[in-house]
């Protein structure tokens, strides 16, 4: 038996989600996301959120973050995120590149997650010189984190509140945004605007779609014609768009997103109990969205990837490693992984 | 009758091509381009253009375009390209972006194409200042051009021998690239690599795919990390690469692209045909692939868009129109389309 | 003899300018352009120029030109300039550097100059696209122009009005202001904010200076920052500004820059007297500002060089030649010039 | 008494230069660092380090820095540097900006130092990930250090060695380089290309002159294409470069430049043997060139600031301070400063 846990990214679509795109296929459409299912975005995603929001259609993460840190933030403007943040680490330079030069802080935390105050030092810090220093801009949460860690409403609002004090922006990279949802089991709203958060990336392609995200604006139509123009500009305005439109469409009706996600969080936490319940492996992190990250010996996590079992190594360590599980993990997998990993001495 | 002739990039994709999407949707497969389908894709590119082929799939051209000319351009350099070229007037700015601020130059030139003199001049009068001229650094063929015409391998080469002499790189520009190649009947080769252009923007979205490009390098591994990087930077690495990856191994399975290039030349032809003998429409430049551009009054322009035609009008202009013809536009389609302009008086 | 009209800018510097460096060279001063001679600078053009001025002292007219684009366009957009400007042609890409990529759009013009209607028919053409244009964001008039001429303050008005209605910035390339105010015998204002230009690059370098220029910003308190930040970005903050300032403080004392610009004009205009009565060459442009355009054979251009005097030929061209005039060219050189140049057959 | 040890570049330039200037101010001469003195400067370079030096006279050390990194580094590569390093705390990201987007990484090291093992762990921990991190391009290393230390040949070449093996650039910021010669009293070849540096940002700003600095490639002719397009692109191609490249000569003329910074550092040595003997303040870091840090009590630095001496706290400190001591600070202000500060108890 084979299994893949390296990331959700490597899942296959949902039926749901390819229904959709097969549906879309039907006659001609107006090019450039003025197609009927793009324009129905924007209605779909206010209800959904509960506020008016913007809709920019987009077919990977690294462009909607990179769009979304560009449009708030000069050449010469700091954004602020997490030491292991994907937007500093996997990106290849993304951000750096559609903000002309931007640069990104990290800040360190644990378990994934950085808070206000140690914000607050670095800002202290780096940006007392004027013209010679970087201005802070932006800041950007990971949600649910790079660690499988999940902020609650009261963390972003910290974040945001300090953010707001100096004149920052606050974007949120929601790659797995639904898991963290389904996690705290709480409106979407709670977690972005409400919380202060003023553009979310929000993901689909790990949790179900072929390829498919979101740049979404809360109650700003004014910053459209920015985030627009990056996009162009950037290749990112798809000419046949009907069809990540239609994925986006399909994802969050009737709550879709949340099942899948919630499916995805479960499968975790019952590897997450049988590592914690292991004689030689132990959690690195508190699993609370879809990732477990495991401490374990090189020896013990050898023979599990010997066994069949596939997982990513954290950069540069042999002893700690990460299983991500998908919408469409199933219970026999899991069941398979646990048993696999328990049957390895520690 | 609503008829869409507006663009290429309006109609549907081709049932094969769908469905080999659907069939993708099997199981895991790792990310980032490393999946079972990308890893076909130089050598199934490579056995259609008969020499060692690089491929990065993309999903819009104008990415390709811009990590084409990025690659080989400094941020002091120059592309020449022809005045109506899509790099120049409808990509938002995408090659100055990808390229750190590179300068396009705009050859003059008939019916959507410019030679090879003509660039020799703009070449002397721009270039003769050192340092504070921008470098001549590449030249771009759109393929077919913006008019609707096609370049036969005499005149790429002739441009590619200029080019090479100023030690500049040759791109194609192919968002249309299949309908030149079923046009003239030649190998795709003989459109390329053997006149002399070392990277091609294999376009297929608008020829029967949903979201599918490629840039091809040809006789050049060593290339590619520079448009690895590029492509990745610029947020354009999608992690589910399959599903792109998958449509461009339909396209052009069993000759498959160059079927639907045909029927799409075809349809232009007969419109083509029909507005010749038309009293007061005439013909704007010579149709040789699906494009057909249409000088006529505006009443007339008017009148047949009255009556459910669209089309769109020349920048700027209300008495000169394009029809697009696609893979999927059907022998009614362009029948009726015949002769509704027909019925309008001249 | 040996004489050189190649350019007014390898022309020394005038002694008052020079004395001005030598009186700056006392004990400490603050660095960063926080020193006593900077920190006078403001008042200096407020008064000079009748109305609330920012100054930003600089060491190159590039850097000057670039700064101040940058400052209003997003890298989405576009500087419409006269197809000669300097910007364009001679500053090695320096305006796409500093603006992240936006593009200089070339307006076509007799003798150098541009008007409101060329550059309303070229916006028209370039723009209607959305966002897959570029979007008019800034016009930059050359002042006095590349072939010697001035505008008077109605043409520049007139470009104003149209890109005030078009949401554009006026800036004015001013390498050879002081030229240009000699000329009219207005006042500097009736040439910049009153005709709606909120931008001036006020050259100093050419007309005296070792190496000084001024962006000056009229009426825009808020727009310090920006500019600020981008000369810092860009290097440009030298840490010792008070020679740079001590030469600005000098060079617009009592009127001398406008003395040393009439002083050249004269020159100019004694030799374009002498080129119009020769029977073989002749005049490009009327002559305006210091600088002097002949058209004439080859062979009266290269007796004319052969016998030590230096001038520049126009790129591409062995025809067309230019001759600048400066602050230090003597009547004794001028008459020597005529002379040599009536000695030579048509 | 008012006297300023807040910086080396609030000092005024020494008569000798200043002399130099005055000199060159005779007569025309070729713009664009075509004139006499600018011609002289490559001779004059390379006989000073003992082999081929093209040299790029610049008016800022952020231009030198930044002119070199950009020139050896693409878009997506990373610059590896002290943590304290001028280039990523006081440039305003002018790094970023010439690179296109390029990263800068922080290294950490005592007393403003780093070494090969840390670089080489970052490099680790770092650039794994292939496309999705950033490559390793460049490593610069800061020579006299932001702490006022010197690193030795040894070093130099320990950091230079793994550069190598990672196809990576040595870059040496020498905006104090002349104290470090000074210092180590070796041959400006020992600290650069002998031990491995390719590029130095000659400083001389600092160290008497008014502005003038200069980008050096050893051994690397083919270099120079590349810096001089930067040069000219970024604004920093002076027309009038002879006023900088005299200041340069004179420089380098006769070991001026070395019995500066000799001064330089005995006035530091001599406050610091003050300090030493502090009973309230002392030394921060071993003092090796002309700065000195000092630790002492809010009040102690409170009550020196008030007795007239100026100096600046480290970012964010109020009980860290620098002096700096220049050229042209006298032994009678050295000694008051001693005095002074040996007055306030601890």
């Amino acid at each position: 038996m084979e299994l893949n846990f390296r990331s959700d990214n490597e899942s296959p679509a949902a039926p749901a989600i390819l229904d959709a795109v097969v549906k879309a296929n039907q006659g001609t459409a107006w090019a450039y996301a003025e197609d009927q299912w793009s324009t129905l975005l924007e209605q779909a995603f206010s209800d959904l959120f509960g506020t008016r929001t913007t809709v920019i259609p987009l077919s990977t993460g690294t462009a909607a973050n990179s769009i979304a840190l560009a449009s708030v933030t000069p050449p010469w403007g700091a954004v602020y995120c997490h030491r292991n943040a994907h937007i500093l680490n996997d990106e290849g330079g993304a951000p750096e590149f559609f903000g002309s030069g931007l640069r990104l802080v990290p800040v360190d935390g644990d378990d994934g997650k950085f808070d206000a105050r140690s914000m607050e030092e670095l800002i202290h810090r780096n940006s007392g010189h004027g013209v010679h220093s970087y201005m802070p801009a932006a800041v950007s949460i990971t949600q649910s984190s790079e660690s499988g860690t999940v902020y609650v409403p009261e963390e972003i609002q910290a974040i945001n509140e300090l953010a707001r004090s100096k004149n920052m922006a606050t974007h949120m990279d929601g790659a797995r945004f639904g898991n963290a949802v389904a996690r705290l089991g709480c409106e979407p709203a709670d977690l972005t605007w409400r919380a202060g958060v003023e553009m979310l990336s929000f993901g689909a392609s790990k949790n179900g779609c072929l390829a498919a995200e979101a740049l979404l604006l809360f109650d700003n139509p004014g910053g459209r014609d920015t985030v627009e123009r990056l996009r162009k500009r950037s290749g990112h305005l798809l000419s046949k768009m009907r069809y990540v439109s239609a994925q986006l469409l399909a994802y969050i009706n009737d709550g879709l997103w949340l099942d899948m996600a919630a499916h995805a969080n479960q499968q975790a936490a019952a590897f997450a109990k049988a590592i914690d319940s292991h004689p030689g492996a132990s959690l690195e992190f508190p699993v609370e969205a879809n990732e477990v990250f495991v401490r374990w010996t090189p020896a013990g996590l050898k023979s599990l990837e010997e066994s069949g079992v596939q997982f990513l190594y954290w950069p540069g360590r042999d002893d700690l490693a990460r299983f991500v599980f998908s919408h469409c993990t199933s219970d026999e997998e899991t069941s398979y992984l646990c048993r696999t990993a328990g049957g390895i001495p520690g």
